[in-house]
């Protein structure tokens, strides 16, 4: 092996852990952090983040990938996608002056201290400065990406390497359109009652999903926080969080299934991957399209209600599997992106992309960004949006300067139904298995056509390579359509 | 400010989050991380060294200092002790080659391995390669401190700056020879009773007394592993464990109180010292002398027993504070340290200091330890080692490569007791307090005498300047003397 390609994996592993480390103080912070710890863990979280970017960005990277472009020849395949990577991680980190990264990370931090009394107060226009420096932030970082034809794609590249705006509009476009008529046909339909499950029967059927999904206490842990979110602190140290609201039906077991869907991503990338910068999920939009098909194409099949009615009987709750299926699957255009329903669930987030979009360009000022949300929402969803706390200070991405991570949720859920249907022409229709609790076959499948790639594969290729064409919405159409004609 | 000293600052309080943030990764792997994240954990933690060390040893700090050794008069008090401290420090970790400092490492974490097996087993021939190992390696690190006066005294001033072995024995010897007479005391009077109090009233003490010490859930957690530790990762993020055993009486409490001692200590460093080089307790005796302080001194005395005792009656489980007092404080000459009652720790104490400094220097050959335990343990203690596991392999010190740390034990008992009569001294017997549960005057004595001079002072300077004397055993036999003459 040459010289320079161990010196490149000693530093990519360097900042493997340092990441691993960054990720366990975040994880701490939303789980185990007395609050008053916060102060401190900013300043920890900086530090690490300010050394991370050094060690990344400095000069000997460049050399030893200037060493190593002359080697292709003599590089195995993986180590060949390392350098490929590691030249493209180190070319965009360094396009960005310190002075902006620390801007950013700034205005990021005071933008979401800001948005949290804004959003309790349902007050815009106190939101509106932070929110205007974030997207001045932001197209000035789109600036350091001359080459990008478009600056939201130089933002999007971050999320989704690979995607530009034009594609995904390509792809939103017919969606939206879709889906609106079908919800359009689930308003005719009669709704399926609501369930309310007691929180202590929606922690019995948590843990025993679980338990059926491989979750044992060798190497993961389940928490609680008030946004449910994954951490994987190595492939076998993983942890899940959910949570328990009394209105909020099986949400907790739902949330539960989602988060499983990340983390076994992350557990099934291969041994050989470990500790390089391809040992990890690819993008935003692949990492969702794993949590999605977990919770729409497992936690949300029609045979598995069977598995989590039983575990909730096991709670000590009775409930019907195909009550709660039909409540889980239930159609309701609603104003909230987090408490919508699996079909309208696209909706919101395409209404967010064409908003950022318009942002990241110019063509939409902030100020007049909430007449624009109600537009939209009532053209995409047709629902009227009654304050902006219910409108567009309900998601933090923004304030966090987080502009181009939204489409990922959408793109997540269509890569899903994707993957759902070519799984399932590979393996066999899983119903009988799901009936059992039996998802050994999907995990299989999912290691072969998904995980093992890692990094290798950016997410447009992946999706070819697992299913052989292109993104698409059809599947996701197909897999959404019953729950509008009941 | 001069800008080396802006520069110095910076370095320290990076080092300082790089610190806290192993320190999250330590407490982390001790009670939250499931089992099979260990070897990614380890790696991590070997990063985060790493890095650490070369960030502490980079050459331009030098630089600084050499700019600010012509500044003194420039700079404020707590500014010359950074400087001072920082040259120490450098200077020190500096001697040591990368190197021998990975050897260090690997044979630390080898002889642990080794030793949880030998020690299972009892077999301490399978344990003294590994053991020969760390007193070699030993051995070369205090060579790299060829101004030392014995090589032992270059290892004890990681612990205990500025202390010798020659100042350690000359305490050690009078304490331990006073101790056996009064160990040989006990033994003709009536032994107290044993309690034996179920878990559950237990826990229910360990909330209540920690909360009437002032722990609270906005900076503290409280959790549980098998050895009872604290961390810190920030003056308003305290962590205390500890562990719960039906056969062994109240030793939740005292282990709580005890760390409760550790975690105050670094609550009350003034935050002007905060992310510098002074922001923590100054050695490992000044901290075992708070954490023995609250835990001799407050959870055994006598007025506070109604206190726990009350509290375990909340947790439906009656107890005379009488009783309990006597049980908490019996002397029972025994073979393991951890559980050996307050009079007699010290004495084994005193012969692993006897035995660690005989092995650093060369008189003690590792084959002969065993030996020399059992003759030391008969000499010391009076009693009878009937095999190795409850003799040489019990603790884990040696194999980790901790030689010059097991005095700080010893030292902790002896200076808590100086405090303790010069608190009562100044601020009045506790009795009355202590009865009520109130501990405010403690705490503040601590934080004005102790607490409040970090690192700024070493250990027996910081004993002067808060008792007024040296350190001196008179103290902490006349707190033990009662025990043996009931």
């Amino acid at each position: 092996m040459p010289p320079a390609l161990d010196a490149l994996r000693d530093r990519l592993a360097e900042l493997s852990d340092l990441s691993a480390l960054g990720r366990l103080a975040a994880w701490d912070q939303r789980t185990m952090m007395p609050p008053n710890g916060a102060p401190a863990r900013g300043h920890q979280l900086a530090t690490l983040r300010r050394l991370s970017h050094a060690r990344a960005t400095a000069d000997e990277i460049g050399g030893w990938l200037d060493e190593l472009d002359g080697d292709g020849a003599a590089l195995d395949d993986v180590a060949r996608d390392v350098v490929r990577l590691a030249r493209r991680d180190w070319d965009r980190a360094r396009r960005i002056p310190a002075d902006l990264a620390a801007e950013l990370a700034l205005a990021a931090a005071e933008g979401q201290a800001v948005w949290q009394i804004a959003r309790a107060a349902g007050d815009f226009a106190a939101f509106a400065p932070a929110l205007r420096r974030n997207v001045e932030l932001a197209r000035a970082y789109a600036g350091c990406f001359d080459d990008a034809a478009h600056p939201y794609d130089a933002l999007l590249a971050d999320y989704d390497f690979g995607l530009t705006s034009a594609r995904v509009r390509a792809l939103f476009d017919p969606l939206a359109d879709a889906l609106r008529g079908l919800a359009a046909e689930a308003a005719a339909a009669p709704a399926a009652p609501a369930l309310d499950v007691p929180v202590a029967a929606q922690r019995a059927a948590v843990d025993a999903v679980l338990a059926r999904l491989g979750v044992t206490p060798d190497s993961w842990r389940v928490d609680v926080s008030p946004h449910p979110f994954t951490s994987w602190l190595s492939a076998q140290d993983t942890r899940v969080t959910t949570r328990f609201e009394l209105d909020k039906e099986l949400e907790s077991v739902l949330a539960a299934i989602h988060e499983y869907g990340h983390a076994l991503y992350e557990r099934q990338i291969p041994p050989e991957l470990h500790r390089t910068n391809l040992g990890r999920g690819t993008s935003m939009s692949a990492h969702e399209s794993q949590s999605k098909l977990w919770e729409d194409h497992v936690g949300r099949h029609p045979a598995f209600a069977a598995v989590i009615a039983a575990e909730r009987g096991a709670g000590g709750h009775a409930v019907d599997p195909a009550a709660l299926h039909a409540a889980i699957t239930r159609v309701q255009p609603s104003l909230i992106r987090v408490s919508a329903d699996p079909l309208t669930y696209p909706l919101h987030i395409v209404l967010r992309f064409e908003l950022e979009v318009a942002l990241v360009e110019g063509s939409l000022d902030v100020a007049d960004l909430p007449a624009a949300w109600s537009e939209g929402m009532r053209r995409r969803l047709g629902v009227e949006v009654p304050d902006d706390r219910a409108g567009v200070l309900q998601d933090v991405h923004w304030a966090a300067g987080s502009f181009g991570y939204f489409p990922s949720y959408a793109l997540g859920c269509v890569i899903a139904a994707q993957l759902w249907e070519r799984l399932e022409a590979d393996a066999g229709a899983q119903d009988d298995a799901l009936r059992s609790g039996d998802v050994s076959a999907i995990r299989v499948w999912l290691a072969e056509h998904v995980h093992r790639h890692g990094r290798r594969l950016d997410t447009e290729p992946l999706v070819e390579a697992a299913t052989g064409t292109a993104i698409d919405v059809g599947p996701f159409l197909r897999h959404v359509t019953p729950y509008a004609r009941r």
